[in-house]
């Protein structure tokens, strides 16, 4: 192009295209990346890969690497067997690869659920504040979202939630435990109510399930195998969110189905061989948690002690509040060099929990920022 | 689970889940990865990294894997510039970051350009026979497939496909050049004509360009700025199938566009990293593609001397036929070691351009098969 044609290109808007009215005057979702020197706002693992997984890692890319002319395995097999290892021994439920899926990102996961179950006609229903992107996964494939209420601490009243489900009969039901934004979990007797007024799917998204005291869905399976999907990444506790690997656990018949609609070889050769590295390092990993768990406990009790309400939480992360105007107090944290979560809930914003020097930064902050 | 749970939980078929109607009965798309001497049915580069690439990609992602608890840059801003160089050069049209998008594989290209312009009440219109995932994809949006239809030798008659997308108005036009599975790529002034007629969007996937002797479309994007979109691939000539990387070129409102539908860190950071690596020997990789076109044209010669009726290529693969029944044939040939494709079209087969001792044991088992 010349430097005029180039200028043409440029000056076509989104106005321009033919874009589908439902997209129209939308912004894309994603948390700010910025360069601060605290980020708090993503609830990654604030501890980076120990030297060995970097040098698993690296060996597993190397002896692949000469093979990347090649698709890679388009079912991930040998990764699939990996993932349901750990499950079996971290949840003790026996799962083998025939119960699990993995694609890029759990986000890729729930699209995948919402392509083979949800879709044009049918509706998914969630309990709201929630994971944002359940909403938006729906609409990207065109399924019609039904927002339910969480108590006012927001935490789930199963009773009503089992009355929500059996009333509005949706084909697809996101439970997130622990739940995020707001950090608590539910216990499986009242998730079993859930799922016995479910009339089709109930995903229960357990991306932190690390970090829970609650066991895992997955113990359910047996009584709803037709009905129970769970769904986990390696993002949170497992300190992988830049290799994203989401995955999933049900019968072998969901798996089936959702590889009717899966993109084929999704899973590149890289990620298959990075991820089933640092599953070899899981107990390195996941011995994060614990120090997580009691510096969640330590913040939580530091806020409460400066006067804020922090929502008691199961997770890696803390909703608190109460702030008349959110979004200034956010600002004011980010000029202190401490990056949290205005994630949109009335008076309140979202810290994740970092090394305990993050945290103290983050405290620090807090002593000072506007309410 | 005990041994009879998981019984039940692997009890559970297909018909016992509330799976989309429109799903019901499909098998999922896939070549069969058979584990046979000579592989030639996926129009992979045969020829394997070099070393060299292999240690870029290997210390490119040991720099990275240290941050692997982090999320990746959400717009993989970097790749995108090196992509953006890579067009620049070769195809000589100056292109920057914004015009160029990227994905795990161009068909996560193709199923975001459908989730932004295609979509339910829609319709995309492709000239088949052509690359399959473009009606599979369209499926998967939701999206009205209208196939039309290419000459009896499988060039497309550029008049008669104005007139077809002028007269049915579809919202996504596929124009494949070079085309997958026939090989044939479309003159710009055909292109021309297809996109003065095309209401709305026009890919051009251009997954082989780099084995063609006709220039990219790419070229037209200054008179078509709020139409064109090229997709291209890492897949093909670049031997990075296992990497999984595709991408485009189009206006940077195209670009704003898909981020309203991509999932957020759809890019991995090893993929990025990888990506990026190998692109800095594309100068290597690519030094591969003048001895499979070389290859293909002596293989193209070789089956006309078997009696075969090869159809003209401008990619590295070769149709040819005749058949009597492909499927008995592609049997035949896996029997002998050789492994190739049965695309579905009656009386034809496909075989990728291998190396040259492959595509010798490919004309040899030639010799032998059935017709």
């Amino acid at each position: 192009m010349t430097a005029r044609d180039s200028q043409q290109s440029d000056d076509v808007t989104l106005d321009d295209l033919p874009l589908r009215e439902d997209l129209r005057g939308k912004s894309p979702y994603g948390a700010p990346q910025l360069d601060v020197p605290v980020r708090l706002n993503t609830n990654e693992n604030p501890y980076p890969p120990p030297p060995e997984l970097v040098d698993d890692v690296t060996e597993a890319v190397r002896e692949v690497a000469a093979q990347l002319h090649r698709y890679p395995d388009r079912d991930a097999v040998a990764l699939r067997e990996d993932l349901a290892a750990y499950l079996t021994s971290s949840v003790g439920i026996e799962v083998t690869s025939r119960h699990v899926w993995a694609a890029n990102g759990s986000n890729e996961v729930l699209q995948q659920i919402l392509q083979a179950f949800g879709g044009p006609g049918r509706t998914a229903l969630g309990f709201e504040p929630s994971y944002s992107m359940h909403p938006i996964i729906s609409a990207g494939t065109r399924t019609d979202w039904v927002p339910a209420p969480r108590r006012g601490d927001f935490s789930l009243d199963a009773a009503e939630a089992a009355r929500i489900v059996g009333d509005r009969k949706p084909d697809v039901v996101f439970v997130t435990s622990p739940n995020n934004p707001t950090g608590g979990s539910i216990p499986l007797a009242e998730l079993d109510a859930v799922l016995q007024a479910a009339p089709g799917i109930v995903v229960v998204d357990e991306a932190y399930a690390e970090f829970s005291s609650q066991p895992s869905a997955l113990e359910l399976l047996p009584r709803y195998p037709s009905k129970l999907i769970v769904s986990r990444t390696m993002s949170k506790a497992f300190a992988f969110a830049g290799g994203r690997l989401g995955y999933l656990a049900a019968s072998p018949a969901v798996v089936d189905a959702l590889q009717l609609v899966r993109l084929p070889y999704h899973l590149s050769l890289l990620t298959q061989a990075a991820a089933r590295a640092a599953l070899r390092h899981a107990d390195a990993t996941l011995a994060s948690v614990a120090t997580l768990a009691s510096e969640r406990d330590r913040v939580a009790d530091a806020l409460r002690g400066l006067g804020f309400e922090p929502v008691s939480s199961d997770a890696n992360f803390i909703l608190f509040g109460r702030f008349a105007d959110p979004s200034a107090t956010w600002k004011s944290y980010v000029g202190k060099g401490v990056l949290i979560r205005d994630i949109g809930i009335d008076g309140h914003l979202r810290v994740t929990i970092g090394t305990p020097d993050e945290n103290d930064a983050f405290l620090e902050a807090s002593k000072e920022v506007g309410r």
